[in-house]
């Protein structure tokens, strides 16, 4: 089984070749969206929600001052609950769900949504879902369905109306064609997009022959990794989106408060740790992100508004 | 099926009388544990382990500086396994198991550790462990037993060497015999005693009959409630020490820190919230306390000292 390293992904993604190909649609993502095809369109996108009262505090705070557009939720995650009663009281807020496998960290742990017995390859001895997964993990595609359905029916079920679908380390997308097919399948049966984009085809060559000819695609993907020092977090930042290309790009971050709580739960390692959390928070809400949106004059879109170009298709 | 208003069950400790029965051993506990029959005996417990991060640091300062001698973890919960590492690399704390039923809070929430579809009548309709029970719902005794086993499994298999079991929530001991009995069965399999007081057989016809003649039984209880005022704490706990009768009493106290964490996932009542935990802490971790401890000659015993006797009968 392939598995990701998601340092090394960043860099991939990063220097990954747009690669024109049998799905790119006869009108680009942008028109769909009304937009010229040069345009330089982004969603800001907040992950992991759920995981801890910190991200779920951070995030809200994100999303109401417009640091970011679209966010995704983690079902089986202990402050769900808190995010779903958000998510319910606030119908035009851009949630998805981040379809959640894994359990990574080591003093704060969750289990699945479908019972236990059903999706065993997904348990450690424990129970919890998989700290991780090596090339000899066999996670079996029919149970990993089995309990990302569960998630969908319960987020649903609390309220949640997402706009879009998502998965956690991007296990969905890089471990193998059978779970690349399992989100796909999940995307079309609740009629919700699934985040791909076009910058990984060329590392995984099972996407193209597994997506529909009316499949939405992004362009490109933008993500920080652990290879950029914290002093340069805002060079960074601001090099990707002087250099964003034309098209729809998702920006991929964390937000997060370094408190008390979030360290406790990462400190077992830095990366997708409090600080780097608190990190990504202050670049997006200071005024220096909004002032290079406009001087690179990129316009915000949401997967609100790319699901209906999905749906009308 | 007889629900416990917690409340009200704090007062009718209180003033419940202490009654001598069948069960009544030959020799006192304080005379198994080595003491003349009225000294008067302290376990300070803190409950509700693993629940938060901030009550995993609270009652983990407890215990090393003293303030409290012993507490009871509670597995399904998200911050079982810090706490659990902590157990495992502090052999000699005194940690029992806090066998829990219900995820009483609302924005933060966990599910069982037995597969879902093994105690369907312990959850709720989103696959949550009940927020509360009713007269209305039926707790099948025999899924209690099933989620209970594999609470205690799951520690064991974690390195948790659990010197006591009882109760989150009194659910066990307050709702019917066969959940009870259940506690009870457990006890004897894993030999582990099961926190049961003196102070309740009057309220609990059920208790006396069910207990085996060399069965642990502590004598009484003190567990502060909502109806003392905040600035009354301080107040309360001075004078039901100094009121304390000989034998052995266990202080049931809820250790936490009033942080952003603890305040997220309590915010939606005061009773056993943040300020209150802090309360808590605030005062066993007082000067004032070890100075009643010294002048009501108050001596100190632990469950895995209980446990021992427990063992030899």
């Amino acid at each position: 089984m392939r598995t990701l390293n998601l340092p090394l992904l960043s860099c991939f993604l990063l220097v990954a070749n747009f690669s024109t190909s049998a799905q790119t649609p006869l009108k680009t993502l942008a028109e769909k969206l009304g937009y010229p095809s040069d345009a330089k369109l982004l969603i800001v996108h907040g992950d992991d929600l759920g995981v801890t009262h910190s991200v779920n505090a951070a995030s809200i705070k994100g999303l109401e001052t417009g640091a970011i557009n679209s966010a995704s939720i983690m079902v089986p995650c202990p402050w769900f609950p808190e995010i779903a009663d958000y998510a319910k009281n606030h119908p035009d807020a851009d949630f998805g769900l981040h379809l959640t496998l894994t359990s990574e960290r080591i003093y704060y742990r969750w289990g699945p949504v479908a019972p236990a017995d059903k999706v065993r390859s997904l348990l450690d001895e424990n129970g919890y879902l998989r700290h991780d997964w090596t090339p000899d993990t066999h996670i079996d595609p029919r149970q990993a369905e089995i309990e990302l359905r569960a998630q969908i029916e319960r987020a649903l079920a609390m309220g949640v109306r997402p706009t879009h679908l998502d998965s956690h380390q991007y296990r969905l997308d890089s471990t193998n064609k059978e779970l690349f097919q399992v989100a796909l399948r999940l995307s079309h049966e609740f009629k919700l997009p699934f985040f791909v984009s076009r910058d990984w085809f060329a590392d995984y060559p099972y996407f193209e022959p597994a997506l529909a000819q009316n499949e939405v695609v992004i362009d490109h993907t933008i993500t920080i990794g652990p290879e950029i020092a914290p002093e340069k977090w805002a060079d960074f930042y601001q090099d990707t989106i002087r250099k964003m290309k034309p098209g729809v790009t998702e920006l991929v971050i964390h937000f997060g408060y370094d408190d008390t709580e979030m360290r406790a739960a990462t400190r077992e390692r830095a990366t997708w740790g409090a600080a780097w959390r608190q990190r990504d928070f202050d670049f997006f809400t200071s005024a220096e992100f909004r002032r290079l949106l406009e001087e690179q004059d990129i316009k915000l879109v949401t997967w609100r508004e790319i699901a209906r170009t999905f749906r009308q298709d």
